[in-house]
């Protein structure tokens, strides 16, 4: 099909008008960085992309450039774009989430019939993307929010591809979204996920994770080096030993060539970098849903409010000067407490993946989703950002239990974090005593530990708010007596002082 | 004032038609447990209050009980409350947050006049405050969105009363809001917030404060009861010896009274209440704001959480009987490990408290409102849930420097947390290989460390995010040079494989 098409190609001016026969299987608008990767990798499977961009001459270079001797096309307009489409048209926006999207959409309608497809690969916040699935579908326009990662190389070579949205879309992008998307053990990384914004809900949640894994990857870091006094160097063999292991990931492998990375003067890059993250992103989405859910999402909250004390560089400038603490000095064998650090961050991982998967579970129930749980894990497995040898074990944890209410459950990872807890304690333990700060680990243990709590206090703030509320309390079934009968909203007097009324409204 | 109030009153049947000269000095609407306490609490300052309920049983059964033979009088429709009232008008709303308060302010238009004013004294959501100030204003009516808190007894006997809005109406509601409200040091715990929704965006934050506040002092509960294996009795022995020293505050001191209140079968009544605490209220708004402003108030955040891991109680259950953890054998003398605790709570609610500031201070910029630090310090002083000897030291803080960056740069405060951190550290630390969960206390101990660290791992992360997304990264100042020149966005290709395009609008 790529030399029919090539072929067809050959000779022709994009600068002339639309072809007699519309060509192109495939529309993208948007060529930053993933955009270009991801036609440069439509092309390389045989299909024909046209290309557009608001600033045209960027298309003009593209198709210059990168994109020479390839099933490349390029348009100079959104009409002439949708002139060269096959019916039914499929237009994927590469562009800013927001206003652009709406944008973009209101200027193809005009170009667009019935049953044509509009794909949003931007990161775009699901509930715009709820909107569009409804607002295009009364237009007879099947919209797909697809969540796209993997960044450059990824979109480029194999991205991991999460679509939903109106499904009737599904049948026609099916075999495009599939053979662009990267493989694992030969499966694609793209399925369909589900209704309305369910794919951009789902790379939300991909993306906060990645912000956890990236956070517990940092506090590794900054142990070794201040801890343990390591040289960046020997951080990147620690890294290189790693992904040999239960922790082989992307995120591990790119960390090892940063860390050995040196700048001209032979130093390492890494330690010249501004250690100043942004955060304004779905990260912050995934901690702000998960605390409308009520959901505890620790470690990607403290991973997110990580980058934002991070953020506050000039001040922790002061702060420095002023606010002492204790000065680390390891004592003990290094390889151990490396080993300990190991377990610690695959034990703080599958917490959070753990608790990433609480918050779609409940999302699903919430927003009236139809979620395939083993096939998101698959979706991850590959091309995207968080890719690892350890999602293929989520990925066989539900398809053996779809069901499966939580991952902790499932004996492979209840083994695995029992194995891992001692070395996991331990370094939590130590950083407290060095004055290292590692928020991700840290939030993770407990989190676990109260999890794993059949009691919490919580008994003593439920007769705290009785007491200076009257907000009222239960009783534990166990306790239950004629006083005090199961499931009644009691109130309790502490005092002897104050009514008897109960607060029925107003929350303190 | 009040004998004359009474006098007036004398013989008057509620039921009558409304009286011929407007006798009352304030209105309040909803007469649940809050607004009954603060309409008794008017009155005992001299003021004629009238109250109305939309079940307007509850007004007669109120004046024919507590509010019996003092300045109160009734009304059975707003129509009726309003002619009851002196020029200008002044209504408080203690109803449900939500389209109760915009419902009532509909209900209440047709019957007020130019520069009355309508007090929202629930606890609504400062961007509702915000947009009722406009519109109200725009119809000559002056709004005042007013935190309360203090719960029962407070509202009776003296609360903290945080008004904002529209500052025409300070004048009018000065004298009243300053009598009821609590007294510190012979100060009201009352003044003028600032601008639109200011003093719910302070009482939100009061909340937040209280969620943490709540948080450590069962973390602290739950480590002296499983960690030491001490009883109800003696835990609260604890708590009234604490309450002599730094952490006086009301919240200890209800502690204690709950630890010590026995059912009838002379056991701790705590002990069976169901550990299962709510969390949709203003804490969850505090840390959502927090996250949208990227300011790090990571104590109420992992609150919040822990409320909502409590409410997971089923699931926990199940939980304890698959994921094992250590058994906490303690060692050592536990007088030493209670002081030491006594520290690592003073200090993680120094964290606390400096994280609201920081929050606040932020939120101030963001918004322009102009806020007075040292009088929401005050304000907090005496009357609300969060009252407490500790906030003394905060207005000091703030009153000696009203331009501190932050609390914890006060000298005061510098030096206890100093002083505290060793024992700090060793609750941390032992929490961790005991496996009892103390998320707050951590959570702080981390920010700690982390605030105070002037070169932390986030290079890492900027590197990480160039290498996969092209996503630029800038140079350390001092490491700057011609290459990597200061201040500018840096692509580094990593791999010598992908592009040099760089991300200008693609977020991973």
């Amino acid at each position: 099909m790529a030399e029919q098409a090539v072929a067809r190609l050959a000779g022709i001016d994009v600068g002339a008008p639309a072809h007699p026969i519309p060509s192109a299987d495939f529309g993208l608008i948007g060529l930053a960085v993933m955009g270009q990767n991801l036609i440069l990798n439509a092309a390389d499977n045989g299909f024909t992309v046209c290309a557009f961009n608001r600033t045209t001459s960027k298309v003009d270079r593209f198709l210059a450039n990168e994109a020479k001797g390839k099933s490349i096309v390029g348009a100079h307009s959104v009409k002439e774009l949708c002139s060269k489409l096959k019916r039914p048209r499929r237009v994927m926006l590469l562009v800013m989430a927001g206003q652009p999207v709406d944008d973009f959409i209101e200027a193809l309608l005009p170009f667009l019939e019935d049953g044509d497809i509009i794909i949003d690969g931007g990161n775009s916040h699901y509930p715009d993307t709820n909107r569009r699935t409804k607002y295009l579908s009364g237009k007879g326009i099947n919209f797909v929010g697809s969540g796209v990662s993997g960044g450059e190389e990824g979109a480029r070579y194999g991205p991991s591809l999460m679509p939903g949205g109106n499904e009737a879309a599904w049948p026609h992008i099916k075999e495009i979204f599939q053979s662009i998307a990267a493989k694992s053990d030969g499966e694609p990384c793209c399925d369909w996920v589900g209704d309305e914004g369910a794919g951009h809900y789902v790379k939300m949640v991909h993306n906060g994770i990645e912000y956890g894994d990236m956070q517990l990857i940092c506090e590794a870091y900054d142990i070794l080096k201040r801890g343990l006094g390591l040289s960046c160097k020997e951080i990147g063999d620690v890294f290189a030993k790693w992904n040999t292991g239960v922790l082989d990931s992307f995120l591990i492998e790119i960390t090892r060539d940063v860390l050995y990375y040196n700048d001209n003067d032979g130093t390492p890059l890494v330690e010249k970098i501004l250690d100043k993250a942004g955060q304004k992103g779905t990260g912050k989405w995934t901690a702000i849903n998960a605390l409308d859910l009520g959901m505890p999402v620790t470690l990607i909250g403290e991973a997110v409010f990580a980058r934002c004390l991070s953020s506050l560089k000039d001040e922790r400038g002061r702060a420095s000067k002023i606010l002492g603490g204790p000065t680390p000095k390891f004592t003990g064998d290094k390889q151990t407490f490396i080993d300990d650090l190991e377990q610690a961050l695959y034990a703080s991982k599958i917490i959070s993946y753990a608790q990433g998967f609480m918050l779609i579970q409940d999302a699903a129930k919430q927003y009236n989703w139809k979620l395939n749980k083993p096939s998101i894990a698959l979706m991850w497995r590959g091309g995207c950002i968080i890719r690892s040898v350890f999602l293929k074990d989520i990925t066989n944890a539900y398809r053996t239990n779809p069901e499966l209410e939580n991952l902790l459950f499932d004996d492979f990872f209840t083994k695995a974090i029992h194995k891992a807890q001692d070395g996991w304690r331990n370094v939590v333990s130590k950083s407290a005593l060095w004055g290292i700060p590692l928020p991700a680990f840290t939030t993770a243990l407990s989190f676990y530990d109260g999890y794993r709590t059949k009691d919490l206090p919580a008994n003593l703030l439920q007769a705290q708010r009785d007491y200076f509320g009257a907000h009222t309390f239960r009783i534990k079934p166990e306790c239950a007596n004629d006083n005090f009968p199961e499931g009644k909203d009691i109130h309790v007097n502490w005092t002897g002082r104050g009514g008897d009324v109960s607060a029925s409204t107003y929350v303190a």
